[in-house]
């Protein structure tokens, strides 16, 4: 995986992949480290080590006037769960002869993106086989069907995409492969991957969402490992959902696998932005250890189920968040556009000023669905609690329980597509089908802010 | 402030507030901990006890058959900083003769709250004077003068009410008032709390916005120590700033300090779910220890600086959340209404569909400022990134930085309100002004989740 002088370099000293080598530059600075594999395709030749920190350090190989192996010095680990200071590196010969079939769709996104050098912008450009290039690691754990389907920003997905990813991740899994993986823009990687969860309410194997908060230019980017950990669990989770695996912390010692249904972006940057919210996270992937570690009873096991696919979207659905002095007007011209759906993001158990309860009551009777949710993002609707709610239960508000405002309007859009019936409709929205709704909320749930 | 029976039967035995209890039931329940305060006018006489778990219980006093003062076993404590087994409760003797003078202003919520036994729901009622005898210890560290304002739950608040409110501070503190409080509905707390901060930014003694997640009819209810909490901030702490004062934990330990710029609701029903977003805490508060704890640097000492209020908000503002799918029409419809800014809560680095950029452009060359934050909540807008991000900053959309989406509506509408030239608000817009913007995150800003 090290090409042209970087692997003359380290071929020539005997230094393999996962050794711990000592790093001496021109410019006088050491850097001792796990040697790990290459994660990027850039210019000039680069070796990457992971620091004892968890850091990686791209060093370029021009620049390196010694490397050597060395042992490292005992430390006190001090018991630092998941995160051994030495990680072993995945072993080709640990594998058996035959591999199970991921297929890997490539549909744009920093995980698949590169450096324009004239104008110093990320663009996606690259697709899906050469991503398998550069990370061969996935490789060693299943053969690779890849192929780019799209190469869009995901700001720029919306319902008629979802259905175009959904119609080919159904193909795949008809063909009988044994996970699909999908490499999408973290920006709303959510929203699709809530989308293919009611669209697959039944399926035979993982459906799995990956990205990249870093793109892979930068020592710091979590793509290899995050493709790493995604094969992983398309390959061999003992679970068939459709998931996002991501970073779980800063360091790369493990991914977190989020049910696609309550999973949202918290963080514009850091590598562990993805977080499963009112639920604990599916599993845990330990990447250099080949490790599934189950956090929770998954929906459904691994070929237990046929494929049922319903991958259909209704356009018509609005996301409105209430803020104080929101104009009412808004709604109306919701309904006057003929929307079908709406879902308010509104405030603490469920409410939005009074000025929005007369158009939220005629959006109604013109057969509009109105879902409740919460811009507190944590917790649970409860509109029994103050006179707001009531009254907007008396109107036929359908209270959204602890779904994220993101995957009740994916729902609500989808439910719309595939229910003729306004009560049907409703009763739907406040049923849990794929894990969207949880009923019992332990502490661990909410996150801790430490001071 | 134990009345009727409950004072009679605590006196008969010499039982004071803070003394450690055995309490038997009638049902054979035995319940031991700390005497507390009554929080709540209830209307069957009752006590409260905190037992060791932190959690606060009520005991009807005509259910006791047998109350005593017991010593505490002795545990092992395992240096549970902040969270003292035996918590001494506020001292009257402890006081300085001459106490400093806070205004406590009523504008409706939980905090001011009680059930309506008709209809099981809960609806505004107390006067601040209300809450005043309910919770004495106020009066221990402070001469109270109550006003209630206004009556309305805080999903009703707008930018008319932020400006009736500054107002009445503004005469508060003109009066030469040491601090004032302002009880509030939680669910908008955090956007009155911000519009202030944007009104005075420069000011001689705190304003502490405090409310309650739990109506004090409630043994679990938070709404007297974050009153206590607050009202030792309004009289004591050393900064002269806009904040919010709530529980930092679910147990009683100790409250935070938030910045009004800076705090978000961010649980639907938890006592803490109020927290400070992309920065640290302002200061930690033990209310039976009557500490404040400075966590970071203030911006303002007391009594360093004079008023200044500039009271004003601009109404034609918007807060407009994206997603997959949406139509630009929205866009269009504002500016078409005569909308004079727009705050977008974008997807990631601050990005939006294709379909957006056209209707924004309009907007913006017909003189609409346009602010761009982020969806994720954490983080900081980086509209340098990717192309959709630099095509925004081409048509002149302005990125928010690291402000909350909440907190960059109520900014713009400030300083549209106060600014007429155009230039001179979008520079205003990307300047931090009171803590709204944070040029470095350190790792702590962001929470952990614990699996």
């Amino acid at each position: 995986m090290y090409s042209e002088h970087g692997y003359e370099l380290l071929s020539s000293k005997g230094i393999k992949i996962g050794d711990r080598v000592r790093v001496k530059r021109k410019d006088g600075l050491v850097v001792e480290g796990i040697l790990l594999p290459r994660y990027s395709i850039s210019k000039k030749p680069t070796i990457v080590v992971k620091l004892d920190s968890g850091y990686n350090i791209g060093i370029r190989v021009d620049t390196i006037v010694d490397i050597k192996i060395v042992k490292k010095e005992e430390v006190s680990l001090k018991g630092e769960a998941g995160s051994p200071a030495v990680m072993p590196l995945i072993e080709k010969t640990e594998l058996p002869a035959k591999k199970p079939l991921v297929a890997i769709i490539g549909t744009g996104g920093t995980i698949a993106s590169k450096i324009e050098y004239e104008t110093g912008a990320v663009k996606p450009a690259f697709s899906s086989e050469e991503i398998l290039e550069a990370v061969p690691e996935v490789g060693y754990i299943a053969d690779i069907h890849a192929e780019s389907i799209m190469n869009i920003l995901s700001e720029n997905m919306n319902p008629e995409y979802w259905e175009q990813i959904g119609r080919i991740v159904a193909k795949y899994i008809e063909s009988g492969i044994d996970g699909v993986i999908i490499a999408h823009g973290t920006d709303t990687m959510g929203y699709t991957a809530a989308a293919l969860s009611f669209a697959f309410q039944k399926l035979p194997v993982p459906v799995v969402f990956v990205g990249s908060q870093r793109s892979s230019d930068r020592p710091s980017s979590d793509s290899a490992l995050n493709l790493v950990a995604a094969t992983l669990v398309a390959a061999k989770a003992p679970f068939a959902e459709v998931v996002v695996v991501m970073h779980g912390e800063p360091s790369d010692s493990y991914m977190l696998v989020h049910r696609g249904t309550r999973v949202r972006k918290m963080h514009t940057s850091r590598r562990d932005a993805f977080q499963t919210i009112n639920d604990i996270p599916l599993a845990k992937v330990y990447p250099f250890e080949q490790k599934i570690e189950l956090l929770k009873e998954p929906l459904r096991k691994r070929r237990e189920e046929e494929l049922e696919a319903k991958i259909k979207f209704e356009k018509k659905v609005a996301l409105v968040k209430f803020y104080p002095g929101m104009e009412p007007e808004i709604i109306d011209f919701l309904v006057d556009r003929g929307y079908r759906g709406i879902v308010i993001e509104g405030t603490g158990l469920g409410h939005v000023g009074d000025q929005l309860i007369e158009p939220l009551r005629r959006a109604i009777e013109n057969d509009v669905v109105v879902v409740m949710t919460s811009q507190t993002i944590f917790g649970r609707i409860n509109m029994n609690v103050y006179s707001t709610g009531r009254k907007l239960l008396s109107i036929g508000v359908i209270p959204g329980e602890d779904m994220l405002p993101e995957t009740a309007y994916v729902k609500l859009s989808w439910v719309l597509a595939n229910t003729e019936d306004k009560k049907d409709a409703e009763n739907l929205m406040q049923r849990n089908l794929v894990g969207e709704i949880n009923r019992r909320h332990t502490y661990t749930v909410y996150p801790r802010w430490l001071y």
